[in-house]
């Protein structure tokens, strides 16, 4: 890509898909100077978050200065000699030097399909605790197999590349004659936008709809450090909880420096199954350097609780 | 301490202890470009580490250039025209302008004591679940309080703001007429010494041992970042299992920016009660700004999965 920016001095990026592939995208144009559009059919960028922490993605984005065209479909290309020079959306039309499709991704599970091995969610091919397919002898892992989720208790299809190292592992040792069993994912994902660190795992508001489980949901605003340490940023937690029990559903984060990896007490709690009341005492790491004495994340598990 | 040391001009600080501490104090001598010795008497820095972790602290504070007096013992002051002009150890005489003296907490409780309230664990006052003393309507929270280790299962002592906090409001919502427990703690404490980050939770070796605990130990080295991304730094992960059972029992990590806070995972996996079997297929975050695929602290749960 570098090459092909040099020679065109490329000046207009357009991204479509307000994903992690074209958020990372917009990112990659802005820091290379272009003035960057992203377009997505969603309310808000990144539709694995709610739309409420969605909402400050997309503000970081037009901060920026990414453009942003929400709630917009992609409906054709133009072109000028044999070259791109512009999208057409259901709204307006955009010039652009350069175009990046980030729509998102579906299983090649063609073949397996042709050789009878059933398929599950989304078209990816159904595989039990060890990574076998249905038919026996023959394996699957990675962005073309089914996945359980642990929180959902139901059959999910992510493709994560930890996933897909996680799937390998397991499908590698029992193809190897060992045996072992992948449980499952709770959707963890991480992303980074120049300086806005996203996080998430667990279900969402909208999955949760589907599924028909009745939640209370807080949203904290708290720092990445003790409120007085030097380079302490703002970090919003996003904690849902299952109505009446607490049993923790998700969390979302979005923040400065220092937030995203925070997610990761969250998702283990979701694989112990904790209730938002058990996580307000986990004995977390603090030090100012590091944390305010109440961990963002534990500050908004006591925010939920409340609301119970 | 400011205008203390800008007064005085002072040149050469000695800082007594290789705690928390006595390794921010390190630091801080540090960077008002004091010359800095630090005497211990316990082979490494940082006691709440194994010595092979320790270790690596120590030697960061070599490179700060931090001078080392390692298995020294404190034994008495030289003083000058009334001020401070040296320390004595059983080993030597070392000349100072400042001396800061990080000996360790122990838990004021005379008046406790006095008025005929059990005490517990190094002198610390005894609770129950809600915080309440032997003393029924005497309520008790923070460094005069006794907690209860969540992995030995048994009464332990800590001196920490994180658990002082959270014994606060077990306390303050049962004065007030609710009903709260506080469940105990399991050992987790973070420091930043300049750039190197350390963090501990659970029980360390020597804890094992006394407790009759039989365990497995592996340590790997890894990456905070993905190793190809800019600004990627070192990180080792030490993590501790039951031999046998693969019951995580505690780990230890040094390394630099975004090391620390990694023991959340494991701190929230000790809580859980988790195998370093389950731990291998934790769904945590990745993406190259913020983590290899495999966690450093799911390599260390592999590794150490393999000697059970």
């Amino acid at each position: 890509m570098r090459r092909l920016l040099d020679e065109n001095k490329a000046k207009r990026g357009i991204v479509v898909g307000g994903g992690y592939i074209g958020l990372e995208m917009a990112e990659a144009l802005i820091r290379r100077g272009l003035e960057v559009s992203l377009i997505t059919r969603s309310p808000e960028v990144m539709g694995t978050l709610d739309d409420d922490m969605g909402h400050l993605v997309s503000e970081a984005l037009r901060k920026l200065g990414v453009t942003l065209y929400l709630e917009e479909t992609l409906t054709g290309f133009e072109t000028a000699k044999g070259k791109i020079a512009g999208v057409v959306t259901d709204k307006r039309s955009l010039s652009a030097d350069i175009v990046i499709l980030g729509l998102g991704v579906k299983p090649n599970t063609a073949l397996a399909k042709a050789a009878g091995i059933p398929l599950g969610e989304k078209g990816s091919i159904r595989v039990n605790g060890r990574m076998e397919t249905g038919l026996s002898g023959i394996w699957a892992a990675g962005d073309c197999a089914e996945s359980f989720h642990l929180v959902s208790r139901k059959p999910f299809y992510i493709a994560l590349g930890t996933v897909a190292n996680r799937q390998g592992r397991v499908a590698g040792i029992n193809l190897g004659g060992g045996y072992a069993t992948f449980p499952g994912v709770v959707g963890t994902a991480v992303t980074k936008i120049c300086e806005a660190e996203v996080a998430r795992t667990g279900l969402q508001e909208g999955e949760l709809r589907k599924l028909g489980i009745e939640w209370v949901s807080a949203v904290i605003k708290s720092r990445t450090k003790a409120g007085y340490f030097p380079g302490a940023g703002d970090i919003t937690v996003k904690v849902l909880a299952e109505k009446g029990s607490g049993r923790l559903l998700g969390g979302q984060i979005v923040g400065a420096e220092g937030s995203a990896k925070r997610i990761d007490t969250l998702a283990t709690a979701l694989h112990a199954g904790f209730t938002v009341e058990e996580m307000i005492n986990l004995d977390l790491g603090y030090a100012p350097p590091f944390s305010p004495v109440w961990d963002p994340v534990v500050t908004a598990a006591r925010a939920a609780e409340k609301l119970l």
